[in-house]
């Protein structure tokens, strides 16, 4: 057997931060579940042909086979599989293939892991827990749903130990109008080339809007002045309109990013700003599109991200437009991880009880079966031993109380302040705090 | 693309069923957490080195490779990757991987996906969930943990929408001290063989046992003797001496198997029954071995299964033995859905606030963020309708409750009963049972 060694990009906690990941999935679903939002999960694979549909990923997607099936045996290679990537391809084959059972609009959360072949780094994984919500329509999809997404999941954050996150918000008509009115002829290459801004600056981009999308150099200076705009509030208008620009895409896009941010200013101030940089590669977006940052990791690239899609899944006869955003859970808790961020216990236990010896044994198990009996997390002592090393157990594991069964009468130790105090099992309870673990760290 | 199928032996809930299936993972998680488990999440992948230690199970795994990885470029062969076929294997190679990091004896939990390519049938998936409770301890581990288990299991039991368990016992130490007192040469070998009693019949299993194991006929005879052996107190220690075979190893597993059945039968009666007939497959037991099966469903056979192994992981200097079991939610519940178990509605909305045209809409958001404020699910029509139409929105879904915001008060329908009131967002309250979706069907 060889030397066990941890997999790159493959990330596992320690039960300590695994506690900290429950409770921030735990608070996401009750989030979206006080929005209606309805939980799904899909299978981990898909064929390989509906995962190539969107082109230019093959080298991220992970094949799987079974380790019998040598691939001569004439298997269908339309039922060839592999693991998802995101979580929102799965969803809109989920949707085509439930179509008959499900109500729409459906709202729905999806919290689940998903795999890419892409090169580790920090706060990049090859296997990642991501948290999805979207709202899909057939045929027509309301506009409301682009300016309800940033907020619900603004109010996840209020209720995460994350530091604050901004949500930045762009709009893909505005962006493709402005190109037209510019008279570019491929707004597509344009965007992408445009997206590549925080990672290669504006000189490069510039550059590459020349040689790759044929723009002159008023065309591409055009467009970096676009993406230099920023606003907290619709003022973002006054300015796109200074640059001279005109058609009439960029006037229903700049209405609806004006409609998005304002509506947004008076529900969650300070969360959604107007970024008329940002892009999204991805060429399914046809509105509204969405980028989030946390405070202090701006450098880490976006945490969440999403958009409207007029068309991600179709039938033929029926379209189904939508609207999401994904957060990376395993991305941002990777990364304050790194920084600090973990439970104050490495157990759900709140009491152990001491074993005086091994005949009391079914003593202490009755006491802890009465503290778990009022909800209270509760473990006995794996062997008798002496107090002294009883009580390191608990404290090596950060539970704060010792509970001594006593034969006139039980006490109990807050071994922290060194307190012991006559206690009953079927009245004591710990402070609120002390209940389950709570979490420390950076905020 | 190809028309949408189903991909056989990857099963995918509707919202309502996995509803159900979150409360009954809650409900694990709830239990666990209350007897001091830890939670851990392992990768889906482990090295294929790794999973086929334990032999035979090669034709089960999936393999998983990068597509754009032709297996041409020098690629490690032990760094191949496949799937997890449990979660056993994955804490065994964590605990080893961890083990200066983590306070021993180690209670964890662990609720995730598993894969095997096993051939689909009822209940019998190649993707699903699986909670596992272990404790593993460095050196040596009590036997009050083999006590403990079917306990903790049975507990959960109780607070799930599933009909009555058992829990079946029996101690490898019994089996082979009774096989080496008959002077079987290879007490592996017939248990294996035993173990498929359920499977082909009492006549077929003693021909193997002539032919495979090279067992005398009245040898044969015996072992079937043992196995036919019930009771659900501590009472077949008399029928096991009644067989007349002695051996210490026999007498050790007897007075354990005792011990077991003894203390379930006060702390949960009828959960924990000796069932001299139950012998697992897996050669890494050591000590109690356990499999649970349903009242109404045994012929799908064990739902939850595990014991007692002395070293299932190793670093060559410590060994750590464990004790655990693993309940298969997937199964479970796959053969429940098939018999009519739901979820009271098909979304977490317990609230829907009505339209009356799109001006209203910042009003009618503002009713829910109160009632949401109040932890009541609540979601906004999705456009103005004629109230009957939005009703009807509410019936498809089993929404309780429609809001109708007034410009003299608001009030809310039950639109089971059609009662409409007078109510104040900031007050009013559903009834508890309907705050969040509930569970109907068998039970």
């Amino acid at each position: 057997m060889a030397r066990i060694t941890p997999l790159s990009g493959f990330p596992e906690w320690l039960p300590a931060e695994r506690m900290v990941e429950q409770q921030v999935v735990d608070e996401l679903r009750r989030t979206f579940e006080l929005h209606g939002f309805a939980p799904i999960e899909t299978r981990a694979v898909e064929t390989v042909e509906r995962l190539l549909t969107k082109g230019e990923i093959d080298k991220e997607v992970y094949g799987v086979r079974r380790l019998a099936d040598n691939g001569a045996d004439g298997a269908d290679p339309s039922r060839e599989l592999a693991l998802h990537f995101d979580l929102t391809v799965p969803f809109a084959r989920y949707v085509l293939e439930n179509a008959g059972r499900l109500v729409f609009p459906f709202r729905r959360y999806q919290i689940q892991k998903v795999w890419r072949g892409e090169r580790p780094q920090e706060g990049r994984y090859r296997e990642f827990l991501q948290a999805d919500i979207d709202v899909v329509d057939a045929g027509s999809l309301p506009f409301h749903y682009e300016i309800e997404m940033p907020l619900v999941l603004g109010e996840a954050f209020a209720g995460l130990p994350v530091p604050p996150m901004t949500v930045q918000v762009n709009n893909r008509k505005l962006v493709e109008g402005y190109y037209l009115g510019l008279g570019v002829d491929d707004p597509t290459e344009v965007l992408r080339i445009v997206d590549k801004l925080d990672k290669f600056g504006p000189d490069a981009v510039a550059a590459m809007l020349g040689e790759r999308a044929g723009l002159t150099a008023a065309q591409s200076r055009a467009c970096l002045d676009l993406a230099s705009i920023r606003s907290t509030d619709s003022s973002f208008v006054d300015r796109v309109t200074a640059l001279g620009v005109t058609h009439p895409l960029l006037d229903e896009g700049a209405d609806e990013l004006s409609r998005v941010v304002d509506a947004s200013s008076s529900a969650a101030p300070g969360l959604v700003v107007a970024d008329l940089s940002i892009a999204r590669g991805l060429d399914y977006y046809t509105g509204t599109v969405y980028e989030v940052r946390m405070q202090g990791f701006e450098g880490a690239g976006a945490v969440a991200a999403g958009g409207r899609y007029d068309s991600l899944a179709s039938d033929g006869t029926t379209t189904y437009p939508g609207v999401g955003i994904s957060f990376g859970i395993s991305r941002t808790l990777g990364l304050l991880f790194g920084r600090g961020l973990t439970a104050t216990r490495s157990v759900p236990t709140c009491v152990l009880v001491a074993l005086a010896d091994e005949e009391s044994r079914p003593a202490a198990v009755a006491v802890a079966a009465s503290l778990r009996g009022r909800g209270i997390a509760t473990e006995v002592a794996p062997q008798a031993a002496k107090f002294g090393k009883q009580i390191r157990f608990a404290d090596r594991r950060g539970i704060p109380f010792v509970w001594f069964p006593g034969e006139v009468g039980d006490e109990v130790k807050d071994i922290r302040s060194g307190e012991q105090v006559p206690a009953d099992p079927a009245t004591w309870s710990p402070p609120d705090a002390d209940r389950w673990p709570g979490i420390k760290g950076v905020r």
